[in-house]
């Protein structure tokens, strides 16, 4: 790796809960990456520089380089707190900040999250996708879904973030299907007719919720369900009430789902089922596009 | 213990998924009992009669000990599997199992559950606690709920459990409450306002429920809500959606409570705050007296 260092001129992280990852950046492009499970979930405060020069150190040079980080390592548990920017505001711009380092041969700058106050709601690193989004689509005007962990639904209007909503639907799914007595009914198959099937039952008849969990194991000890079909209704049950509930932010409007791989995927189909379309981006890109935009902003105070 | 064999005529067990409960019976009076940790969910078929013999050899004598059972030790993965009886039917009566025993001072007999087809639901043990109240209370015509892990709802007229609704609301509770994201805006304390005003919330507007789990973790974040108030609405929430979903159950319906401890009051609260005024009973009492119901009932056959 030695010589990468004069590819780079700065260097772009995406530190969340679970995982760390960086990216040698030449101007806007990535010339090399890297990543590791030290997340901020794992970390004490001193424990974040080393875990980050572990992961860059091959970058290195002469010069002192930028590092530009995002997500959870700006908690309050994180690395060093970055107060939350208040909404309605734009995606990024308010006060980053510099935790203390010891190695001269790198300048960090964590950017900060944002909070709503009612309903109270936060986000740590959604902000600087939202923001890359922006960037490649400067005149969006509408709802940005963001499918994770924690779902995101985001109003944006003339560039700002006008509102936003977080629902837990994919931390339920995993404790219900991994760890409730549900896990029993539950195998790596999928049923897509049974996941749209509960979309529709989660989103006509969200009151009636509560009581459907515990059917999907019975009806696998009274009938023939077959795992496969239990594991796509729940997913398709948990999304079609976090449709429901969600419904003023998507329905009528212009939707863009944020996201990767399966997860989005359902996202999409779930939404088409309703009748949404939803326009689709790539999420490492809008990560890498937010952390550019920032840098291109901050590059001149660093 | 020696010489307590000649008190007693039969043993009475409850057998659960985490715990093994026994009594030694003198006609319709305890008069020892003894527990351990070996429920069904952590024994293989070999392991039941050993762990039986454990707790309840200080009650055998010379004669055979007729040895009473309900609940998860009937399961598909318990001791050996007692098909359930499909509703509407009597709570017990159907016909009951025998384990095959090594050891010739027992004759054990497991009392198989109930199954609905549809909706799909199945409960084992409870039956039991139901046959109890009944043999105490043998006019009552309404809906019997038994909070728990799984909360049962159960509708009886004319001595019969017509229909039942199981709710996962207590497991629900437990994984988000000490396995989610939101165990970190939580600790033992309880705000009973909270508590009452949750269910309210829940109650009012279920369509809106998924929505406001991560709102309690973010108010922690950019207010000052307690702790124990986060606790609280946790619990009001789900209790208040369950209560929503069971509302055909409960409204305009004589309600008696079948429970023990604090969850079984907060349901109590729960339903009071509704306008309901629930009868309450004591549940090991009526799992007592289902076992004897159905021991009065086998005794000439065993």
């Amino acid at each position: 790796m030695s010589g990468q260092a004069t590819f780079a001129d700065w260097i772009a992280v995406d530190w969340g809960t679970s995982n760390l990852r960086a990216w040698a950046m030449r101007g806007t492009a990535p010339v090399a990456d890297a990543g590791s499970d030290k997340g901020m979930g794992s970390l004490e405060p001193d424990d974040f520089e080393p875990a980050l020069l572990k992961l860059i150190e091959p970058w290195l040079g002469m010069a002192r380089m930028p590092v530009i980080a995002c997500g959870m390592v700006g908690a309050r548990q994180g690395w060093i707190e970055a107060p939350y920017a208040e909404v309605p505001c734009p995606p990024v711009g308010a006060s980053p900040i510099k935790p203390v380092v010891t190695d001269s041969r790198i300048d960090v700058t964590i950017l900060p999250g944002l909070s709503q106050t009612s309903p109270a709601d936060v986000m740590r690193g959604e902000e600087t996708q939202i923001a890359g989004y922006l960037a490649v689509v400067p005149d969006f005007d509408g709802i940005l879904c963001l499918p994770g962990t924690h779902t995101k639904w985001v109003q944006i209007s003339a560039g700002e973030v006008v509102s936003f909503r977080t629902y837990m639907t994919g931390e339920l799914f995993a404790l219900m299907s991994e760890q409730s007595v549900l896990r029993h009914s539950m195998d790596d198959a999928w049923d897509e007719d049974a996941f749209l099937s509960a979309i529709r039952k989660g989103m006509a008849d969200p009151q009636a919720l509560a009581g459907r969990f515990f059917a999907l194991r019975a009806e696998g000890l009274v009938s023939t369900t077959s795992p496969g079909a239990a594991k796509a209704r729940l997913s398709g049950l948990l999304i079609g009430s976090e449709l429901a509930a969600a419904k003023p932010y998507w329905l009528g409007q212009r939707v863009a789902l944020l996201g990767a791989g399966r997860l989005a995927s359902l996202y999409a189909k779930a939404l088409e089922a309703e009748g949404a379309l939803p326009e689709t981006a790539d999420v490492t890109r809008a990560t890498l596009a937010g952390l550019t935009a920032a840098y291109q902003k901050l590059k001149d105070t660093i």
